[in-house]
Order: C-alpha cells, then structure tokens, then sequence
C-alpha cells in the first residue's frame, strides 16, 4: 500500500484526495492544510486520512509520496523538502510564480531523483493523448500548426487574479505546455500580445484579460495560442492540429444530449460547465499515472522539467508582451 | 437537337422549362399552357419558346420530346396522347389521382415502347443516389431497415389540400417511392395511421395532416414512412438507412453557415426553405437524365413503372388508413 | 436513516446498491444474492452491507425498503413480499414476463399502500426529463407526434433473449414507457410488425431482432417506436418529438471529444458504449428519487402502474406482430 | 441598360461576366482578352458579347463600366484609363502588386470620382454579412478577438506561387480585409510569421506555405489570421468573432447530406471543393451591389480604398515576417 500526504483541501486538493483515495493500491495517510473547518475535516473522513502539520508528513518514514495543492508560495518548498526526505512528488502547477524558483526545485528534484510529476491534466485527457498519439504514430502526418483556444465562463475574482501570477502564468501555461506535448519540440521564439477588453478591473489589476501568441518551433512550425478570460458560451477549450494528412480537433465537450429546432435553427447543448466537469475523468486518470510512477517507474505524461519548459515559455510572452517585441529563445533562455 | 415542349409553366413547369433550356443538346421548341400572363410569356421569352396549344405540340412531326408539369388532370391523357404519336416523356408524379388512369397510361407508354421517366427529382439528388450506390455496391452491407420523413414548413392552402389527391397521394408517394428505390424490392404489407392534428380545415376538407406508414417487404425487411404538413424549423427532410454495417443517413440542408454560440447553446442554422432550394441540383441532374435517356437510351432513375408502383403503395396506404387495418398485398392488388 | 437490503449482485444490481449507499440518508444493511461468489462479496464490502437470506430481510422489522434487481421470475413474488411486510420497494422492471402476476403485484403494492417505483430510468435521463417538462410547460407547443429509435450495440447471447421475454417486453417496453411519459395519455391501438433480419438465432428461438410499433393515443398523436438489435455503430438510443412550435431531439451521447477532418470527410467519436455509460447520471439520479420517494413522499418518476401500463402496451404489440392485425385497445385490454 | 466591359476571359473573368450577364439591367457589350481560344469565343457567345481591344472600350462614349478580371500586372493601368475616361470600375484584387501603384491608381479614382468597387467577394457571402451586420446591430456585444483560418484544398502550381505576389498578398490580403470589415478599426501593429512546411518548391521560390498574422487594433482589440497552402480535407475557411455576449462563427459548407456512421464515429461531408463552389452566391450578389453602385450610388461593400488598407497590411505583415520583427503602423505608413 502505497502511503500519501495530501496537501491543501481546497477545489484541487479534493478532487486529488479523492482520486487518490480511489487508487488501488493507494492510502491518504494525512491531509495537510492550515485552514481549519468543516470542507478539510469532511475530506478527511472521506479518504479516511489523519489532518497533520507538514512536519508530521516528512518526519514520517513510512510516508511514499506527496500531493502538493496548497497555496502556489507553498509548491517549491514543500518540493524542496520531499527531495530532501527522498519522498515521490505530485505537484500542481505552477511550482512556483518564481522562474529562478521553479528551477532551483526542478535542479533538486532531479539532483535527488525522486519520482515526480507536473500536475498538467490536460495531457491525461483521452482526447488530446489520443491526439498526440495519433500524431506520434505518424497516421495523421506531420504536425504542421497547431491553433489553442481556451476561454473560462467568466472573470475570476480580482482577488484571484492578483495572486494567481496573472493571465500568462496561470492560464495560457497549459496551451504551451499543450503545444511542447504535441508538437515534440522546443520553442525558439515567441509573440506575444495580450490585452484588457473584457474587464476593466483586470487592467486596474495589471493584467490582460484577452492574449494572442504565436510560437514557433525551432523547425519552423507554428503555434497559435489565443486565451480569454470569457467564453459567452461558458468554458471554451478547443485545439486544431493541422497536420499533413488530417486535421485533429479537439471539441468542447457537450453539456447534455437535448436539441431544440426552432425556425431561427437548431440549438446544440452548451459546452460543460467548468474543467472540473470536463476533465473530471482526466484528473483521474492523472492520479493513476501518478500511482503508474510510483510503483512502475511508468514515466508520466507531465515531468518536472515539462513543468519549467512550460514556465520559460509563458515567462517569454510575458517578455514578448510587455516590450512589444518578438522574444528569440536561444537555448538556455531565462527571464 | 432535341426538340421540346414543355407542358405547364406554373411553379415546376418554369423549372423543368429552364433545366430543359440549358441542357447541351435540348431545345424548348414549346411551351403549352391554357394561362395567359406575364409568367408564360417570360418563361417562354427565356427559353426561346413559342407558346402554342397541344394540339400543336403533337402535330409536329419534328418534336421529339415532351415535358408534364400541367395540372394534375392532365397528365393522363397526354401521357397518352405522346404514346400515340411516339414521343418521349417527362411526367410529373403522378400520372393521374385515379389509379385505374395511371395502370392505362403506363400500359400505353408499354405498349407504344416510348422513353419515359417520371418526375420523382429525389433519386436525382446526389446524397440519396449515393445512399443508394453505397447499398448497392454492398458497403454498407444489407440495408435491413429504414426512416424516412418529411415534413413541409406550413400547411399548404385548402385549396391545394382538395386537388392534390390527398397528402398520402401527394407527399408520402415520394417517401414510398424512395423506399422502393432503397430496398429494391416490392412491398408484402402496408399499415398506414394518419391524424389530423395540426391545421382543422385540413380536416374539415376530409384530409389528414400527420401519417405514419409501415411498409414491410416480402423479405421481411422494414420502413417506416413520417410525415407532416409541418415542420416547426422549416422543411425537413430526412432518411435514415439502417445497414448491417453502417447507418446511412441524409440530413437537412443547412440554409447557410453562420453559427451562432451563446450561454444556452450553439445555433446552427436551419434547413433550407423548400424543395426548390434543396433539390434545385437534383432537378438539373434530372433534366439530364432525360435527356441522357432520349439520346444514349440510358435507363432513367424513375421509370413509369415506378410511378405506377408508387401510386399503388400511396393507395394500400389509404385503404389501410381509412379500415384501420393491415393491407397485405397480393401481385396485383389493387385498390 | 433509511435502511435498505438490495436483491441481486450482478450487473444492474451492483449499480443499484453503489448508487443508494453513496446516497445520503442511505444505509445498504443487506444484500441477497443466492449465486455465492468474488462479485456479492466485494459489493457487500464496499456497501458495508451483509450478505442473508430473504427471510432475513422480511423478518427485519427495521428495514425500511427493498431495491429489486435480482432476477426477472422473482421480481413478483418480492414485491408481495414487500406489501405484505410494508416495505418501500424500487423493482426493477419488468414486475414479470407474466402479465398476470404482474396486474397482481401492481393491486398489492396499491392496496399495501407502500411507496414503490419503477426502474424506467430514462425518465430520470436529464434530457429526456428536461424535454418532459419543455412540452408539459407548453413552451415546445402541443406534442404531436413522436418518433424513438433504440439499438443495442450487437445482439446479446442467445441464453439472455431465451429468458428475457423476447424483444418485445425486454427492449420495446422502454420506449413505450417513454411514449406514455412525454404524451401523457393512454395509448388506443398498437400496430407492431417484428422481423428476424440481423441474426439467424434470434429467429431460431422465436425472437425477432428488428421492429416497429406504431402507438395511437385517444386524442389521434402518433408515436413511432423501432428497435434493433444492432446499431452498426454502436449503442443508438435517440427521440425526437415533434411539436407544434419546436421539434425536441435527444441525440446520443459521444464517446469524447476528438473529431478527425479527412478528404472523405469529419469523423465524429461514436456514441457511448452502452447504456450503463450513457446512463450512469440517470442511475443516480434515479436512485436520488427513491431517497425522494421514501423520506418526503415525493411521488416517482415511474410508478408500479407505469410498469403495468408499459407492460400491456409491449403484450399489445405482441399481439399485434404475431396476428398481423391492429390492436384496439379498449380501456381494461389485456393479452 | 448599363452597358459593361469584361476585361480577362480567365476563370474569374467568366464568374464576373455571366454574373454581369444574368444581371437585371446589365449587357455585357465587350469582352476583352488578349488570348485566343475556345473560352474567350463561347464566354462572348454565352453573354452576347463582342470580342474588342482595350483602345475600342475605352472610345465607346455609351459605355458605362468595366469589369477587372485580366492579369494582375494590367488593373491599374486599367483602373488609370478608366479614371480618365469616366467609367465604373469593379477591379478584381489586388489592385498591383506593387503598393505604390496601388495608391495611385486609388487615388485617381478618388480624384476622378468615379464609382468603384474592389472584388473581396467574401463581404458578400451571405453568412460573413450577417455577422457583420450582427455586430454593428451591437447584438452580439463589442467584438473583441477574431480567429481567421484559410486553407486551399492544395498548392497551387509554382508558375502561379512565382506570379501572385506570394501568399501574403495573394492568401492573406483576404483575411485582413475581413478583419478591418468585422473590425471597423484601424490596425496598429502587425506580427507575421511564415513558414515553408508543405512544399519544399514553393520555399525554393521564395515564398511561404504557413503562415499566422496578429493583428491589433488601434483600441487594442486582437485578430488573429492563419492560413495554409493545404486544408487536408479540402478548402477550408472559418472565421470565429468572439463578442461580449456571443461567439459568431462561419463554418464551412458541406458538401452534401449524407452522413455515414460507423463503429469508429460519423463521417460528415467534407467542405465544398474550393471557392468557386463556396462563394458561387457571394458572386451574384458582389455583381448586384455593382450594379447598385451604378444605379442608386449605393456604397459597396469594399471600396478602393478597403482594396489599398487590406494591401497596406499584407505589406506591414510581410515586412514582420522578412524582419523578424513586430511592425508598428503609424498614420500613413507604407512598404
């Protein structure tokens, strides 16, 4: 039996507890979170887990693995000291808002070699793996251009958005990371063009609520990645991968099986609600390769390092967006 | 040069008139209609026709062809008045409303061994004539069922209720002449249920406004025919061919491309209007086909036979209809 | 505390007793099952449930309900259990293949007084519920006609259409209840022709695998009924209902988002694999109704006299197919 | 009657002069191509034209407009001519190759003050109209980002990549039109990159195959234009507005309505073949709003100077793409 800690009881940090709890061969020993009240203790009862301090967790030998989905500040310490203690991590995006920080983290986890993984879940979604599988194969063609967009309901709190690292880091972090997952290859320079249309409030924040990028591989093809903060529709996630032969698209996925036809036309559902309706089989399926890791060695989907490549590339448009020029990636490039 | 008359320039005469016009090889010699106005005289200014009576028409040795698209009444007696002067002939389902009509003038068309098609435009229409190629060739393995229905965006005038024979005569003989296309086989049985239950006046007139037939064939193989005056989002016609490896469908034809996404779904557009929009092409490829049949003997999708059979079916249909029982029938039934 | 023993552990069985413990106020204390063996075990350990006898549970004055998934000859002799002992009772349908001892179990619950329910649970699908309250709101306009198409992915074994009543009262009688649900009136003649066209066995044993059931309420409405036993590409369960202002479609449920754009055209994922995919949400929320049922009195979805009423339309049919007539069902019919 | 000249008896040239043909109130009177053949003979044929020299045209006092569908080398010389000579003008895009020539050839419309209307067909297809007119309504809420995909069903043939100026101002030059049309806003900046990725010719020739252009507003809005040498199932040519309260998106349009499902998904038909059969309409309709232009003075849709903005921006994206470098648009600027 495979023996975690989960830390944070927050949205994310139930649904990995519980997916977890869930895990054959796995044990929520302890749930870590300072916040006390009634979500953290209904979670600990749920998985049947201990709530401790974060001490209890690394002094405890008998402990395997962490699942980090606390507070984004709190990622790159608690990866630091799971290298230390030699415990497999499962981290939440982003290790830290901190480039030099994530890197430091990234160095000790490898320098250490614990197993761990990037909390990506996207790319364990049955669509876009098929995806990429069936570009990996060769059956589609080569991959020639890929076009991301990714639009949530509506704004989040202003609150939110000045934590969360912004616009760049916190939500077109997973179309880049999406793009390295497809196109097989490093970026070598980025465009980046980012906007406030939808809410003045975000601009007052300092942030973009609308943003365009453009990658370009070191082979010469294209990425575009295009992120709102509205979808009128509600949440609006699609890719296209124009390849050689086939064109991949990955659609939203539908609310419900009910069609109206009236004269004005035929009204399709709404997409899903939110990622945790649409990628609630994916984040299962993420906790799987997680226990996939730990007790196979079965490489994840999402490594530390996809983790940092991913942050070098927003860090870029962030780059690209504020001068108003095109950022060339020489390798080794850092903010 | 095909010599032509074209009978009728009402709503179907001008196309049949206009298609027959463009057609290589054809010339519209002709055009024969009791109506004076601005219509006849432009349509026959169009096609470069002169406008003259019938008797005209069969008095010159040199017109090889004709085209029905006259009042129903007269289809019969010129069906056999081109038998007798050995002309060839395009008429517009149906040869009459009497069935005893329609077996003589098919008879007539038989004996005189004049090409003749009738004027069903669906088999001519690319999707369904692919449907029925892909059955044929044995693709989609045996076609085992099949759904067919057809509804018109609003009850026509009273007027057209009381003269068109009926709405099993004047709409469902399109979808049972489709399922004779499909299955290529003849007909063992037919349950027909008809209601009145959207237009009263369509009732008041001794008619009915919705129908549900169940042909069954001597193999044992099923369609379904639905059909009513009125389709909430327009004109809707549609087929569902249910094969032992594939399900064959034909869908509306959407009036246009614009999409339009909001919080309570996506809306696509609806049908296009009516016939004349949606088998616009297929009445082309029909005109072809009769001229394909006059010059090459290329047998025609629709011959006179199969109007006869159509009408046949329609009339088992309203005698199943109106004794609210099962019609099986026999060779030679008839009504 | 509710408390609950469950009859059968087998497939539907084991839907059943998951979805009521995980309901709140739910306690499964029992589970019958006389087939020993890895499967009732690790139901009852997940449930926390104890495996007995059905003496155990009757002669348990603390129980208060009954969930009947076991199999179809004992439904009946459960139901007068339950009654006897004033027990809830959520059954499974079909009550019985008998349509007698059908008709008496419906009069025991009734006389009992006991809260029971039928297991239809399309009604609780949220499409197909939420399409029911669209045409009761008036908002779609009068429901005029109906059309339900259902196929299974492949024919089931031979042994299951052996036990299962034939496709009649095992398929059909989900769709008939659903024609009753969305109409909302009783039926007054059935017309059904079945046909063996998909596997040669299923004939062999006296079933047919292809059928049609047209459905005429008191007022005139029409509904279409037709079932195979093999949709080519998959699980296809769809309805469409026509109204006066609106035509309502519940089309089946993609298997996932990935569409792939190729010369010959877009492929869209297929359906869901089979109704326990489909369904799942439906299962739930059914289950929920019993919870609703037994603790407020809110009355079901699908009452004891539904599965009575569903039952003697598919008899009706039955006998319709096997005499080749209408059946006219004056109020009381029986087979 | 508005008498016309067609100048070029090309592919596009017979679109126009058919179009212009069948117009009511428009003769065709000339027909201008210095190339003899079987296609300039029956195209004079057909519309009941006569074949002449440019000199003829010009000296016919009577005659009130040209059409431009000649060589791209000869529109402005040809728009020159007939500035001076008082004529209407339809050009087909671009006006030259060379933007300096462009602007002066603009401007003697302007100065001659002669009706002028430049040929971006796609402001008249029906669908690209109704969004534009859905935004200006402010239905839709201020359009805030727009996504532009074009694809050609295949590479054109090297002679025509060497003479069409590249595909920045032959491909793309469509696409900035659309985006200041839906817009109604001038750009600020442009940042363009191209790719060879499709056919190593065409990089030997010196142009691209793939390319993406960012395209920001002077308010700051966003559109985004990706375009390709190959569609690999066919044309394929979609436009997304994403709006404060809706997404308005042009799909493309299906070839036919057979649809086939099979255990691997739903094949839907591919998009029509390419833009002839996609734009037949946005033709006769871009003909009727010359003809009302001539008439009424109506505006068109795209001026001369939509023609000069759209080559200004090909221009700006072309040198973004030759520098690597984003290129800033003050008032005014040029290659």
């Amino acid at each position: 039996m495979v023996q975690l800690a989960v830390f944070g009881a927050g949205r994310i940090g139930q649904i990995h507890a519980r997916n977890a709890a869930a895990q054959p061969g796995f044990h929520v020993k302890y749930i870590v979170d300072p916040v006390e009240g009634p979500a953290r203790d209904a979670l600990a009862k749920t998985t049947g887990a201990r709530i401790v301090s974060a001490e209890e967790v690394f002094a405890d030998p008998k402990l395997h693995a962490i699942v980090i989905a606390s507070s984004t500040s709190s990622h790159a310490p608690l990866v630091h000291r799971a290298a230390e203690t030699g415990k497999a991590v499962f981290c939440e995006k982003p290790v830290s808002l901190d480039f030099a920080l994530t890197q430091s983290a990234v160095a000790a986890v490898v320098a250490a070699g614990i197993p761990c993984m990037l909390g990506f879940q996207r790319r364990y979604d049955a669509a876009f793996r098929a995806l990429q599988a069936r570009v990996a194969s060769g059956e589609a063609g080569r991959l020639e251009h890929l076009i991301m967009q990714s639009r949530d309901p509506a704004p989040p709190p202003i609150s939110y958005v000045k934590t969360s690292g912004g616009m760049f880091r916190d939500t077109a972090i997973h179309d880049v990371d999406m793009a390295r997952f497809l196109l097989g290859e490093e970026i070598a320079s980025v465009y980046a063009k980012g906007s406030c249309l939808i809410s003045p409030e975000i601009g007052q924040a300092g942030d973009v609520d609308t943003l365009m990028i453009t990658l370009t591989t070191e082979s010469g093809r294209l990425a575009q990645v295009i992120n709102c903060r509205r979808g009128p529709m509600g949440y609006d996630q699609r890719l296209e991968a124009v390849c050689a032969r086939e064109v991949l698209r990955v659609e939203n996925a539908p609310q419900g099986t009910l069609h109206v036809l009236r004269p004005e036309g035929t009204l399709a559902p709404p997409p899903m609600n939110y990622f945790l309706e649409r990628y609630a089989q994916a984040y299962r399926d993420e906790m799987a390769g997680f226990a996939a890791l730990i007790t196979d060695g079965t490489p994840p989907l999402a490594t530390a390092r996809d983790g940092l490549e991913a942050q070098r590339l927003v860090e870029a448009a962030i780059r690209s967006h504020e001068t108003g020029q095109v950022v060339v990636m020489a390798p080794g490039w850092r903010p």
